[in-house]
């Protein structure tokens, strides 16, 4: 049935080795605490330099989830 | 008095009717949990198609309450 | 002649009913003062709540009308 | 299988009795021609005055459709 | 160890008196129940007018927090 | 009663001592002409410099006022 | 003296020759009413269409002027 | 009747002239294969440098067209 | 020569893998029926969720091609 | 070879004459200091008023220069 | 003379104290190395939270100067 | 000591390879020249088609760097 509500949290996922997995760190600390969550949607990529280089990806989500009945 | 603090929550209700009507779907669902809910800003709407027609009105709100003191 | 001059004016327009009633009334209310209203375009469409429903829509419109020659 | 390729086209409906109506009209007209639409985005709530009165709404909508295989 | 994962709340803060003063407000408001609030960015500044001046300001902020390990 | 209408207008304000001042500033001067003035929107900010420093800030407001009966 | 207080206009002038000919429409006109004109920002650039060609351009702009004491 | 829907592509046209030549060109083009071209937007303006000066300009621009009954 | 006309299309392309899978996915299906694409845009970077883990990538591209002559 | 990296500053060019004369006088002073300017995009058109008419064209574009080996 | 051309350069300024703070720090700094500023623009206001209250102010502003003939 | 002040410039780094690639070939460039670069914001991702697939990617950054004392 399609008539469901959600909620819509914003979360900071971090990541030394790419964007993917920045967003995939968010999201499974998201899992750990709350249950349904069916999208997200990237909302901003930065990143910290260290030495020249990326040291790591810092990605903001928003992550919907189904409210329960 | 106006020096309140208020939180904003970020939803996505669903109706079959109209876009009004998702809207009213989810701030009756956040008010089981929530009170002295305040206002919404409505940020996006959107939907689904079946068989040539929308199917259902997904409407994505701000709801604004206030925090007690 | 399609050479007009139009002004926009920004309104924000109230109904209990929907967000299609508070553009009407806006409208009408600028139609009191203002001739040759021709169009407008809806900007934000946000709302305040009362025991856990929609009290009313509050729609902000940006109304345009001919500058007469 | 999740793995679909989507395009969207961009329309504008246009109705005299309600936002809904000028989405459904654009979604039908669509469904004419293309074939698995699946979801729109409104992106622009638009219309025209006459007599002091809204005399049709014109919403423009992003549509999405599956491309077939 | 900057691999943490953050959260982002949405709140309106209240002041008589200035921005600044407006945004301290909803950050110790926020304080009180959440702990390791990290940074803000301010959103949005509005206010109420009253007798032809400010009657006060209000702020609406994003505050970011660790997600405790 | 809610169902009022409201105009907003955009003022530029300017104060060489802060941003709070230059909004009263701006609020000031329109509650000159202007009755039942209700909120405001910072839509800008800005300044000039002089000598290395500011010399004087500029913020562009939205005003909203009841529109009378 | 640079603590004035401005107004900003939002109009829409016409030309069938060029997009800078279409704001000096606009500008004329308002220095028709308006004393004190002092800058313009261009808003969006649209325009009609007949004949496999631009019939003519529609420039909106916001227009500033100085509030006299 | 303006019960019409419309159907908006998404163009950049070239023109070492001038932006208005940009836009131009874009319609024409289009006027070759889409019957029924009403109105254009602008989207963005940009461009390519040789020699120190602007070699051409490129305006990307929406094109609205009636979809024929 | 630099004078040519490009039309955007709007696409969503999905994978499992990764951003870049996903946009590549996307370009491959348009280059099935679109001869002379040129270059894309990421638009929006978005995706589902299965068992706390991103089930798959949902990116939308604009890709502009040459129209030819 | 296309994997130069780029900068892009950003610029204000004034002129008495033209939008594009304006982005011109832009270019030409930043091609006195920098070498291999390849693009410009326009960011804002702005401009002064005296006497009812535009004075003078303000236009802020973003200039891209490959970055030397 | 009006027809002069502007770099604009994008500084981030920190204060303990204020927003207003925060912009004179990144412009007194910029007028160290840089002469002939004229205006600023504020593009994003942030900071920093240490024990439940703003331990600095972070503003990006956009610093505009005269290139000199 | 959190009172810096920083300078953001904008580089549009490329690859053959991937979003994260392009990134950090913009900043290694950056770091040639530029010391205390300290974090990045992704802007913009874009790339180019060859032979129906990405030839390479192209992503915008602004990048953050201690101003020294």
């Amino acid at each position: 049935m399609s008539e469901h509500i959600y909620k819509k949290i914003e979360l900071v996922g971090s990541s030394k080795i790419s964007i993917e997995d920045a967003v995939q760190n968010a999201i499974a600390k998201a899992s750990e605490t709350v249950r349904n969550l069916r999208w997200f949607e990237v909302m901003e990529t930065r990143g910290y330099i260290e030495d020249g280089g990326v040291a790591y990806w810092q990605v903001t989500v928003k992550v919907g989830f189904t409210l329960e009945e």
